[in-house]
């Protein structure tokens, strides 16, 4: 996909031109070819950092595991297992309360990775990172204090059919509250956002427009350019681990990602707001840090972040997610997100060229300048996705099947499941061919059986 | 404290019957007295443990750390941080939706340790425990789906003025919404719950109790024979690593604890709750996981506990509570509060000896046969809590200084702050006697400048 909102110097975008020049071509990766990046001294993506990822060093069922379930969740590189290490073993201790040695260390490492956070994603203050267990708390949180307060009946919200359960769930819970409405953008025929429909679906009842930055079933990437009139909220889970991602671009009030599809610890994702948004939200949980002070009948709340963290936080998470943003910039979220646009392109090629395979999502051509996300959802003719993914993992072929919480998507695509492949920075093109190759043998097996 | 929820034959009321016995003679713990305990194969608490926490090896500021703030938060065994090193290096993936060889081991792992805070709290059934980020938001869970649902205007809910923020908070918020009138059980002269007042509290419109069963800052231990008539939650937090802990003793409905406190991960609590309650509670937070169908309109929900658990979970933090619960299990609850019960009457006689010391809470004779906390929250005639803290930092002796969320208490006892001291099971006499001795320094220090 293309990063859409990266400086202009950016890699990416002559990235995607090349991509888009060689589109009809099978792009045959290898190391090589990634080498020709110009000389830098940080490691080759693909097989140069598979040392640094212990788990995927061994065999499953007999044969090399191929992780395919990226898009569920990533691995965790030795750097991020580290930084938890020395957290549990050298500085644990509860934040923000304590003024001993060890706590100071934890609250200091703790709000580094805060920090971190926000810089990762150009946040205008660190102050706009709010610590939650996950990308799908952090929906919840806006439903129920900015949602709970500032929707009546009526008022009109804006998913797509393409939304993960997470973006759907929170939303039905307060629609049934509040009775707002809630509409849903359709997909084009080569199954993207129809942000025609969109603009015809957006109106003066419209309060809240909240829709997913990369589909984790279609691959398809938003155009963020038409998401304005609103309160608009992004789910990024599927775009902050794989691209640069700069919040203040994309127009947004809100952004969601997960730690564990990131490199980072589960337990563990973050809320981004725009502060004067997130200042004019009240607490949702109350407790321990969320407080300013607390009498026997009524409370005063903290300011945010630490409004919206009520109870001692996820400590070690946070740092292990602060590690994890450490070790993606070491990377170059550019280099990240160019090496994922050429073994995605990779991936999709072979796996169109098995007969009886449908895709869904746009290809690359016509995902266009935008490109797609590194991964494949797709069906083979006359097999259920649970097969395939069962006869694959046989072959230490990691892939998911089912719904990829997306019910509706499937719904509207007329399937009732779908096997999926999604790659990431430490996948290599010869784990592409493993799977094609035991894909090939899992149709092979089932036709003549 | 005494374990109330134990079968008679528990080693606990003997313990606690021969320390009132000899209630007024100063305890002379050694690591010989500790090993007169009938010998066993198990490890012995105290010096015998601290092989299995590396973090308390080291010096701070030029001491060795004594770490006496283990009601904020315990230290990790290397059992623990082996879990959840081995879950990142060995089978890290997503639960419940996949098929594959990893998925299904880390599914197995997840769900293994729901079975075992199961067990160790003697639930009727695994399918009691929900997994949360922490205490505190467990009591929202309650509060925002049983209490939202069940509370209107002018229902009575009773909490006393010992309880954590995490335990007032989430009660205010929701008396705001709902019109519900919040009544508080005051306490004793020798600062205890007051039960008495609790059964004139105690009416018609009570419709929930939530108490804290052990004070952070009192070390009382709550009479849970007097709690019933209402739903009832507990606070556990302060319990449930310290002693045996039966939930179907208790005659509560919920009960919350965190990990943090109880050798296990940040990030990481849970909620148990009766299953027909559970059962007859709505969705809280919506996303992946809790859901049995999702539509583009509405959504059905899974059973208890996944229908509480949205999004991807805590999985490591889960499993590694687990190895905590199999740490705790393998020295005996027993065991632990036989130790903590001694090395705590110790440290209330030592402190409780020093010119100008006051402690809070029931002293040990006051306490009775129910015993207290093994730890002690104080203040010194003429110094601020928080110059004590600091000073006890720069000698190595990690104490807590501050409110330790519960300003509505430190205001009923007409202090604003308080320093305390609270011992876990890796703690030694000796470290005792070092904060004794460094806390002497300290008086003699500030009275001398």
């Amino acid at each position: 996909m293309q990063a859409l909102n990266v400086a202009p110097s950016s890699i990416s975008n002559s990235v995607a031109t090349r991509r888009l020049r060689h589109a009809r071509a099978r792009i045959a990766l290898s190391d090589d070819a990634v080498s020709q990046v110009p000389h830098d001294a940080r490691p080759q993506l693909g097989a140069g950092l598979r040392k640094d990822f212990p788990i995927l060093a061994q065999d499953v069922n007999g044969r090399p595991l191929v992780y395919l379930d990226n898009a569920a969740t990533s691995q965790k590189p030795v750097q991020v297992l580290q930084a938890l290490d020395q957290y549990y073993r050298g500085y644990n201790s509860n934040v923000h309360r304590g003024v001993h040695h060890l706590s100071a260390l934890a609250t200091t490492a703790y709000e580094t990775s805060r920090d971190k956070i926000a810089r990762f994603i150009n946040a205008a203050s660190h102050r706009e990172v709010v610590f939650t267990r996950n990308a799908s708390e952090a929906i919840n949180l806006v439903a129920q204090s900015w949602g709970q307060e500032n929707l009546k009946a009526g008022d009109e919200i804006i998913l797509s059919v393409a939304e993960h359960h997470s973006n759907l769930v929170p939303w039905h819970m307060l629609a049934q509250r509040t009775g707002a409405v809630i509409k849903h953008v359709l997909l084009t025929p080569d199954q993207q956002l129809d942000m025609q429909h969109y603009k015809q679906l957006l109106g003066p009842r419209t309060k809240l427009v909240s829709l997913v930055h990369v589909s984790n079933v279609l691959g398809a990437v938003l155009d963020t350019s038409f998401v304005v009139g609103a309160k608009v909220l992004l789910d990024c889970c599927q775009s902050v681990p794989h691209a640069p991602v700069d919040v203040q671009a994309l127009g947004a009030d809100w952004v969601v990602a997960s730690s564990h599809k990131m490199c980072g610890p589960t337990g563990m994702g973050f809320l981004w707001g725009k502060l004067a948004v997130l200042e004019g939200m009240q607490p949702w949980m109350g407790g321990g840090e969320m407080i300013q002070d607390v009498y026997l009948d009524h409370s005063t709340y903290a300011p945010p972040p630490g409004r919206f963290e009520a109870g001692t936080p996820a400590i070690g998470e946070a740092i292990g997610l602060g590690a994890a943003v450490d070790y993606l910039q070491g990377l170059g979220m550019g280099r990240v997100h160019q090496y994922e646009e050429e073994i995605g392109t990779y991936l999709y090629q072979r796996l169109a060229s098995v007969p009886g395979v449908t895709i869904y999502g746009p290809s690359p051509q016509q995902a266009g300048p935008r490109g797609r996300a590194s991964l494949a959802a797709f069906n083979v003719q006359g097999l259920h996705a649970t097969d395939i993914s069962t006869l694959l993992d046989t072959a230490g072929v990691a892939v998911r099947s089912g719904h990829h919480c997306t019910q509706p998507l499937h719904r509207h695509l007329g399937i009732t499941a779908s096997a999926r492949a999604s790659l990431y920075i430490y996948n290599t093109p010869a784990e592409v061919d493993a799977f094609i190759e035991a894909l090939e043998d899992t149709i092979k097996f089932f036709k003549e059986t």
